[in-house]
């Protein structure tokens, strides 16, 4: 079966995020002064071959562990969708 | 009242994706011969203080498309929870 992992990375709260600084300060600029906290992460989508649900997201989570995030300074979010 | 915005930005699907390519081999290569399809984007979180949610996700609305997105080759998705 065919699954699809969604994941989101972003930095730990506690780490200084300047693309989110810039976006903030830019909407603040161009008229959206209720814009606050700005984030910016990664937003990845891939399809996974595997037998089961289970089976896919210990796999998306390897994935993530070994190449898609670095836990030093980021965090990650996964969800496993059928599709 | 303040929301959260969670916005996804992905290329268009008729866009090639080299970010998403060069990850896909990369998980090929280390063992993910099962991944597939990979695309990658920005994810952005944020807070509005608007009235109520309908005002909140419109601004949201709004960002977007005079800021976080390039129309011509992303699309987006938008997301108001409550915080």
């Amino acid at each position: 079966m065919v699954f699809k992992a969604n994941i989101k990375v972003l930095l730990k709260k506690s780490i200084f995020d300047p693309q989110g600084a810039t976006i903030k300060h830019s909407l603040n600029t161009i008229g959206f002064e209720n814009a606050e906290e700005v984030r910016v992460g990664k937003y990845l989508e891939l399809k996974i071959t595997a037998p089961d649900r289970a089976t896919a997201e210990t796999q998306a989570r390897e994935m993530c562990e070994k190449l898609l995030y670095n836990p030093i300074i980021e965090i990650y979010d996964l969800e496993i969708v059928d599709i």
